[in-house]
């Protein structure tokens, strides 16, 4: 019997996706090859590389000046790449921080550059976002660096300033849950285990004017413009994660695209919030406004009680609930394989659990 | 049905290891959760990694002074990686070069250090390896590295010598086909997808007195001493491919362990290259010693016939017989998973092929 699993990631994947992939394990389309056993270079392959790319274009509705990177290392290898990629002649780089995530992304940068922090909510215990008006930029920044989904404290941004300088947008834990302006998009980086397949592979949309400033210590297969000038197959890419991702594209595209999900996601997260808003026994303590959609930290008022709640969350199939060990409560987190059905399962059991207290 | 597959890499994996991927696809163990939906945290993942490391050790005899480390970006990653992590104060590095793979290293190397190129092979077009004898080592250089399979030029080496200096050793296309004596290595690295697993994990296995001499513009991610220090969970690792490769070690070991496994090997080894020595029709370019067992490049005398080959060959279902685009010809990879019955199936072609000349 499948969980109900809230995994903050690695995360849920659609079953469809993952029958299709059980289906064809020892035998893709009569090649009597698993993917998993197919030269990068062969016609096999690319075919499966090519589709994933285009229906990741068509999904996401990259602009033609955007390259489409798939890459290795995690999100937080793109914290090194990203100055090693763009800082060119500059020696400082702009870093809004909003949470544990962007923070990571600042030190490291500090390995490259000087970091300027241009807004932070740190003071706040970041549970809420700072207005556009706040952030203060430095005087000649090689990008501004902004999480736009924070996984471990729940805060999400709907909207991103038109800057001058380029803006590079961690988006890992939210990413195809909805659509969004890549105009505004210097680059935009993701891990592929919240929304679109399994860890080890790293998305990196790149606008093509931004491919010329890497640095001569970056090491090569590293190197977006090396990346892009082959179609990101300059190294053995890891191709049976790109397979698995060009399989949740085609799922999102059945789903009805990146609007469809939008308004599934956009239900479940109310159902959850309206949940945690109606009771005084929980407590979410980001702003309202900057509530995530895709993870919703929690907490039990009498924090004594979290494991008991765990534990009977675990004999009803929800799984992964346990909260980052940074913040402790609960994170649900609501992926676009998480269906509604499982929101509902939670909700009924957070209900049930409150009724029963002493 | 399934093909004979020779491809280099991402290459063919034990059909026992396909099927046990394929039932556990949906539910791993009960736990109503695919092992890619897994937190990295959790103790259900936590399972999979340990046993992973453990049998790893086993089969390769690791000595306790060894770390093993799972990690990103395959063998290319790791050329950047090496100088990275062992330099310290030192700034020259010593390179043999013996074919594509480690003319690459020393190339890639050459972003962070001065390389010297203690022997070479070049002028013999890498078809034999250097005499220990005739390495010219620098006077202080931070590592000795070597690649111990060329993938491509077909050259192994049987043995590698007692160094005072560390040897950091390429084993990417070799590794696990066969007993090696770790303790003349100070860095064993090796990308899976040949004889372990699938394209996105790398393997490391590092020497701790090593661990301490990374330059500070080493990416986190990349750093040996902190991807040791947290047991190589220091970020989402490749958790289905780690899954992938204990599921192959479980294999290896069902099957006799590296002791057999070589044994095999050679077998499968001497019936191809017999078959092409015994020709005048093939032609292998390697000197006899040097050969490596898992890479056999041969070419046809008659060049213009070898499309023709592959044509016949693909009709048998004998898949992936291409040579490398940098040597042309054919070759054929023989890595564990390809069953001796897949070489005389090669073999029984070739010799059909020849006897059907006009």
């Amino acid at each position: 019997m499948r969980a109900f699993n809230f995994s903050a990631g690695p995360a849920a994947l659609p079953i469809e996706v993952l029958q299709q992939a059980a289906s064809e394990m020892l035998d893709w389309h009569g090649t009597g090859m698993s993917v998993m056993e197919m030269s990068h270079r062969g016609r096999e392959y690319q075919s499966i590389h090519e589709a994933a790319l285009a229906d990741l274009r068509e999904l996401l509705a990259v602009p033609d000046n955007y390259k489409i990177l798939f890459m290795q290392g995690g999100g937080q290898g793109q914290n090194a790449f990203i100055p090693l990629n763009l800082l060119g002649t500059r020696t400082e780089a702009d870093y809004v921080v909003t949470g544990v995530w962007s923070q990571k992304s600042q030190q490291e940068a500090q390995r490259y550059c000087r970091t300027h922090i241009a807004a932070t909510t740190e003071q706040r215990g970041f549970t809420s976002l700072p207005a556009f008006s706040e952030w203060q930029l430095s005087d000649n920044p090689a990008y501004v660096h902004v999480c736009s989904n924070e996984t471990i404290n729940g805060v999400e941004f709907f909207d991103l300033p038109q800057l001058d300088v380029p803006l590079v947008v961690d988006a890992s834990s939210h990413l195809l849950s909805r659509p969004v302006d890549l105009t505004k998009y210097g680059v935009l980086y993701a891990c592929a285990q919240k929304n679109f397949g399994i860890a080890g592979l790293t998305l990196a949309i790149v606008r093509e004017d931004l491919l010329e400033h890497a640095l001569p210590i970056c090491p090569s297969v590293f190197t977006w413009k090396t990346i892009a000038q082959n179609n990101s197959i300059y190294h053995t890419p890891p191709t049976y994660a790109i397979y698995l991702a060009g399989l949740v594209f085609k799922w999102l595209k059945q789903q009805g695209g990146l609007t469809a999900l939008e308004v599934r996601n956009l239900e479940k997260a109310n159902l959850l919030y309206d949940t945690i808003d109606a009771s005084d026994f929980y407590i979410n303590h980001v702003e309202t406004s900057a509530r995530s959609r895709m993870n919703v930290p929690f907490h039990l008022v009498d924090e004594a009680r979290t494991e008991d709640f765990l534990r009977g969350a675990r004999e009803r199939n929800l799984l992964q609930l346990k909260g980052h060990s940074s913040v402790g409560g609960m994170r649900a987190s609501l992926y676009n394989a998480v269906p509604l059905v499982a929101v509902q399962a939670l909700v009924d059991y957070m209900q049930e659990f409150e009724r029963a207290r002493v």
